[in-house]
């Protein structure tokens, strides 16, 4: 069984076999692009080295025989002089996940190869560079010796010749420093390192594949749910050498702009340097049409090379190359990371180019994205020239937060609920946490195709890159920008779209729709068959809902409607003792409760309106006892009355529960107090009436929270039905009002044929019923341990946020085929937060239900969401 | 189609159709005994009513046909002189409703046939006390007049003659009633009181089916889940007359002792009266021994007629009869309510004097009734003279509670949590929620056979009936015999198995088994396959669980060990900062959990112990925040320090939870603070290892509580397993601890598969999962909503009680069929306080658990159960 593949010997069609650099790099070869020759050792090989600890027995035969023919191929020899090749190991997984796995460079060098290089390039500085980078790399990956100990000698050498960056380090430098590391290796790990050529290679394999189960990869995977057990390829390439004097550099392009999606040049060139130094962010890179000045001819071919490999893959690409003196080589593509805004632009301009038809545009675009463009821009009235530094637009979007200066600190930041701007040098792939927790990053170094803009435009994350001008001292906790220190602490705006810093806040406003989103998000009406309604508690939020194109209300909660004035009347209804003065409080409440029904049936007019009827424990709208006392005691030490307090603790202590979510609430409520619903069905009626008489078009429905048992409903339902007829006996009006319940508790759902015979209609409420089957109250867990269960990977993702499909998932599908099967005109929806989670909304639709309720901004990414969901089937 | 079946036309085995009564009259009508002609009208005519509202068109075409028969059966005639006679139309449904339904006797009386009458009977006192007796059911029953106004014509004829009892009125005194009464139904419905027989006959029948409907009758049934659709029949039956001249009387008897289950005369007799007397208790009986002074043949002939219908029904019958005129008449057998302890004794001497097989016997006694007989006595030592007074011993067993003279006091009472002792004169079907309520009965009047003795036998109570000493005066409160006088308040001791009323409280103890329950118990265990095991915390539990025939512990709940003395110390390893002192402490508690365990081991050696590990929330260990906050105010108002309180305020408040059911507690607390569960794993295994060491048969099993997800279970499983090796090889001994879960969370339910895969055993933990399925916890839900849901019959019964097959019972089934066919070696128990309840038994047995687990006073109960779910399949 082959356990490799030559670039030469496949078209790369086989990602799972070869890993996506491993398929680029033979689609690339195949397709005639100068890639230096190479061969892809499978995933099967990495998956055999998980299993059993070992390579598999043949392996290294045919490492052998591959290395052979790229011998043969460039009639030039791996170890062997005159004119010795050097190889790469680097890993490369089905899907990308920069930085997180390890690659060895310069492999195959030693005392006798470096002399040998030496006289074949004529260039010793290269030579040395070259095999101090070999010792340096192998020590850190294959032996894990800490890279400290290498920094501290680099750091002593540039001191002594009194220059800023490595590469203006002397030949003689460079191999004082290689002497110095080997004798760091010898010290730490005698005999360990290799001479040999061919055994520096088997090492170097073996650590790349077990770098598949290093920490920092497996956490990245559970973050981006990337199955472990995938594992990676491993590429052996010949070495290309962007640091072979000053006729050679190494670089990154991408195809188009891939933080706006406009169609120009877009990458950076670092002249005599390693493909790594330009990811890394160390020095300051050129544009590539500086790049062009110097190497005129390797641009042209460059630029073709783009426009050809973007027709081939049809899509925007991410690629690296190297110059080695004057010559190109491409070294990897694949599709280039992208913000929402590019996302969806490049999507539809291709499909206007004819590179794509419009349900592969729909499929390019991330739902979950889409609520990126809803994030804050700096208006236009902000004064660019305030700003205190300008560094590289390197991933579009404004924020504002506290200043941090390390990945730990912005985690416990945002842990305690505050946006904070990581502020870096530049960014590693250790600071994936750190990155994801900001709520933007800022960095003095690198340019638009460092880790930072790569990483921060692929989480949709704002970020400014290479403000050089800024002086970074982390030790410190200090940013120097003109006159401006920014401290730990301090807030900080940054403008991702100008590359502009502020020193405090500055106006944000929302941005205004993109036209070609408008565009493609009809492509996806076109494709989708599950509706999207959005969950809205006021005409406003139905108003933006609407706009989104949301196709109705399928929550309004009419608890929201009882807070801020209103509070007090509502609690004169649950306290009052004195029944006349409770009737008064619920009349009162009653008009104001058909005005706010009227509000949505405007706002939604010709479109179903879903009004659930009261639904948290009462004491919701009372203070809690704590507080009370607390209060009491500090009126009582300022000499203050406590009697009314007394007199609201003793009231309040009868509504008081140990688990309120599991209490007296939703229908329990509408059943012991049952002139509450009453009066919210009364007031439901006579909205409908009074829209109906005003020549309206409304669908008003009635949802009733927490049924457990068929029964609850049936009451309730003969109230707002007695209610119902009564209204429309008065006005002369046929009134139609749909009556329906949330299935939110785990015992609806396995008797929702009984349910169902008296709903019209089903409502998933999967944030309850998530919590009901966990026994997981969401707001308890957070702070005490659902955090800690995600990130030591005993839950797989928050189901809060995904829709648990084993548990969760299975009283969904029970309910849905058991509820129509008991009343076939029964619709369905859902109404918790998953109704805007992609994942969630492919589940339910693979399940049939009728739609899915969001709030307004998420009704975008549902409606792509709902499109993929058709698409991906 | 026949709606009617003449008492002599079946064999009464249809007791579906024919109602409990109507199959009874049709019995013994066919073993030749002296029962009065008449026929039965059947339940489906009870069922066409109650869909219609109207009777079957040709009903009374056959009624017709069938008091034609009954003429020419008795040569007299209906409504027609010279010798008239009268009918009685009687509900009788499937399962016996004492009183709960109604009845109209003496139908078909009117001027012209009471004339006749007293010419057939030379007794215008009868006579006329047959016409006011029917006129005052007539209006009750089919008029709904209210009651009162006869009562208070009978108060002035009584007062005005000067006599206590209306049967001392003079037959002018009757003949007035009638007149008056007559007056007041003309005055209330005019012209609707029938003079022509058929008429009556029509409308008594209807009504009576319609009382199946009346609201006490469809509560009685949801207490004692009667379906509503079964119905009734109705019986009509020629009347005879026990209130015919003192040669009558009428008289209810049981066919052994209904209190203990000897075999001796037991029965009431009152001369000259109807039969409702009897039960209504309003005078005083006689003995069978004084009747059989009287009438010595009759006594003879009903002797042997008890006999008969024993051997022929096989049971412990109850008898109601009439004597008109010396001749003995038998109007109604039915199988008699008893109590536990008679029950027992019952079956047990049946099946020794060969009436039945030990299956029947087993199938003979109710399982919940069980727990009766380790209810208190009144100790030997009690000076039984002390009482202040001495009534019929009605139901055996002591009951201590305060005095409440009214059904309503008493179920207040009793929902506060008080024990109440209900006193009244007697008790009526009214009052059955009350003696539901109340924890003893006690009433002036009545015999053993009377309304309070009977309902109390069936329900297990406790009751002393016919105190006459004892003058209840309800509109007062208070109850006077001899020198004192009870108040509505006092503390009352009653016991029913010697009739002594006791004022305060006198010292009761456990009663000794019934060597007749071992014997039975002895017969379940060889029918019975699922296991019984118990839940213990203690070796004394332990020991008592295994006294009772437990077979192991099913649950061992670890935190019940922390409290007490060791709260203390287990709050240092919650609170303690400085993590010396937390490892100091919890070494501690290891220490005093070893010797936990060793307990629970030596106590049931040889048997399987499942220790559950820690569940509860923490800060169930600490005292809550409002409680602190109370206590800083009172010791600030009395000018103490509170700086410690406060420290101790800010510490609470770090374990705080809004919900803490659903928070961090059972497994989540286990991962998050590890050391916890790794130090009951360890004192686990050291417990296990001394007890080998010691020669001892220890089974020590761990159960892991709340887990949602395998993963959950797997990490535990590790750390359990790591420190069982650990202690294999320091002790050289081999260990077992087979590892398992409560399935308590709706999610463990739907991925049992999973689980499985990771799990020795499962038990079903009911509570939870009912609470959690219904999203209700159970703690708040009694005192805010339960019992009120439960009244109205929103919810059909109790799902803390009996297992809800349709929701939780669901997940039960498809637990325990996937994680069987996941894990084939999985066993499978039921540790919720369902483990205990006959009908959860049933289903848990129809399931194919391997075992329940329950509550040591369960014990008997649950063996009989398993041995009745075999019987019942």
């Amino acid at each position: 069984m082959p356990h490799l593949y030559d670039f030469s010997a496949t078209d790369g069609s086989d990602k799972d076999l070869l890993g996506g650099k491993g398929a680029g790099l033979a689609r690339m070869t195949s397709l005639g692009l100068p890639v230096p020759p190479g061969f892809t050792i499978t995933t099967d090989v990495c998956r055999y080295i998980m299993e059993s600890g070992e390579v598999p027995p043949d392996l290294w035969d045919q490492v052998d025989d591959a290395i052979e023919r790229v011998e043969q191929q460039t009639r030039r020899t791996f170890g062997v002089r005159p004119a010795p090749i050097l190889l790469s190991v680097r890993s490369g997984a089905k899907f990308s996940m920069p930085g997180m796995m390890d690659s060895v460079l310069n492999i195959g060098i030693n005392e006798k190869v470096a002399a040998a290089l030496i006289g074949w390039s004529g260039d010793a500085h290269f030579a040395w560079d070259a095999y101090r980078r070999f010792v340096q790399m192998y020590s850190d990956v294959v032996l894990g010796i800490n890279e400290d100990h290498f920094q501290t000698v680099l750091r002593e050498l540039r001191t002594h010749r009194g220059v800023d960056h490595d590469s203006e380090l002397t030949a003689t430098d460079l191999k004082e420093a290689t002497r110095r590391f080997q004798q760091i290796v010898e010290d730490q790990r005698p005999g360990e390192l290799p001479s040999v050529p061919i055994k520096q290679l088997h090492e170097a394999i073996t650590a790349v594949f077990k770098s598949w189960s290093n920490r920092r990869a497996v956490e990245y995977r559970r973050m981006t749910n990337i199955p472990d057990d995938l594992g990676t390829a491993a590429n052996i390439q010949m070495m290309v050498f962007g640091d072979l004097g000053s006729d050679s550099g190494t670089g990154v392009c991408f195809t188009r702009n891939p933080a706006t999606g406009a169609k120009t040049l877009y990458g950076d060139y670092l002249p005599r340097a390693q493909g790594e130094d330009v990811v890394a962010g160390m020095r300051n890179t050129l544009t590539l049409d500086e790049m062009g000045e110097r190497h005129p001819e390797c641009l042209a071919q460059l630029v073709e090379i783009m426009s050809d490999l973007e027709a081939h893959y049809r899509d925007m690409l991410d690629i690296e190359f190297t110059i080695e003196q004057n010559t190109l080589y491409i070294l990897q593509t694949r599709v280039g990371a992208r913000t929402a805004a590019a996302a969806v632009r490049l999507a539809v301009a291709m499909e206007r180019e004819g590179l794509i038809d419009r349900r592969t545009a729909v499929g390019r675009v991330a739902p979950a994205s889409l609520e990126q463009l809803h994030r804050p821009q700096v208006a236009d009235t902000v004064d660019q020239a305030t700003a205190i530094t300008v560094g590289v637009a390197a991933s579009p979007g404004a924020a504002a937060g506290k200043a941090v200066f390390s990945s730990e600190e912005a985690v416990k930041g945002s842990k305690a609920g505050q946006p904070v701007i990581l502020i870096r040098p530049a960014t590693t792939p250790d600071d994936i946490h750190g990155m994801a927790a900001a709520a933007g990053i800022l960095t003095s170094r690198g340019g638009k195709t460092s880790h930072a803009a790569v990483v921060a435009r692929g989480m949709g994350k704002p970020a400014v890159t290479g403000a050089t001008d800024m002086v970074v001292d982390i030790d410190a906790g200090v940013a120097s920008a003109g006159d401006h220190d920014i401290r730990a602490g301090d807030l900080v705006t940054i403008d991702g779209a100008t590359g502009a810093v502020f020193f405090g806040p500055v106006e944000l406003v929302e941005p205004e729709p993109l036209p070609e989103l408008v565009e493609l998000l009809s492509w996806a009406d076109d494709i989708r068959t599950l509706g999207v309604h959005a969950n809205a508690d006021t005409p406003e939020d139905a108003a933006t809902a609407r706009r989104r194109g949301a196709e109705g209300i399928g929550l309004a909660r009419t608890e929201h409607m009882f807070m801020g004035d209103r509070l007090e009347v509502f609690q004169r209804i649950i306290l009052s003792v004195d029944d006349d003065d409770r009737q008064k409080a619920l009349r009162e409440l009653e008009q104001l409760q058909i005005g706010d029904f009227e509000g949505l049936l405007v706002a939604m007019d010709g479109m179903p309106v879903v009004i659930r009827l009261l639904d948290p424990p009462l004491h919701e709208f009372l203070p809690s006892r704590l507080e009370l006392e607390q209060e009491m005691f500090r009126r009582f030490r300022a000499g203050q009355p406590i009697d009314d307090l007394q007199a609201m603790s003793d009231q309040v202590a009868r509504w008081e529960e140990d688990n309120p979510m599991m209490g007296l609430r939703g229908v329990r409520l509408g059943l012991m107090l049952d002139d509450l619903y009453h009066m919210q069905a009364r007031a439901a009626a006579t909205a409908l009436v009074r829209r109906l008489k005003a020549g309206g078009d409304p669908h008003l429905e009635i949802m009733v929270p927490l049924v457990a048992d068929a029964e609850e409903l049936y009451r309730v339902r003969q109230v707002i039905e007695a209610v119902a007829a009564e209204a429309a006996q008065e006005s002369g009006l046929e009134l139609k009002i749909p009556i329906g319940t949330m299935i939110e508790l785990p015992r609806a759902a396995l008797t929702a044929d009984s349910i169902a015979a008296v709903a019209d209609f089903f409502s998933f409420g999967t944030n309850d019923l998530t919590q009901m089957t966990y026994g997981l109250s969401r707001d308890d867990a957070e702070g005490l341990f659902l955090r800690d269960y995600l990130e030591r990977g005993i839950f797989r993702s928050d189901p809060f946020q995904t829709l648990d499909r084993a548990g969760v998932g299975r009283l969904l599908r029970v309910a849905t085929s058991e509820g129509r099967q008991a009343n076939p005109e029964l619709v369905i929806g859902l109404c918790g937060e998953h109704g805007g989670d992609s994942d969630s909304i492919a589940f339910v639709n693979e399940l049939g239900l009728d739609y899915v309720s969001c709030s307004p901004p998420r009704i975008h990414g549902a409606r792509l969401a709902a499109a993929h969901a058709v698409l991906d089937n």
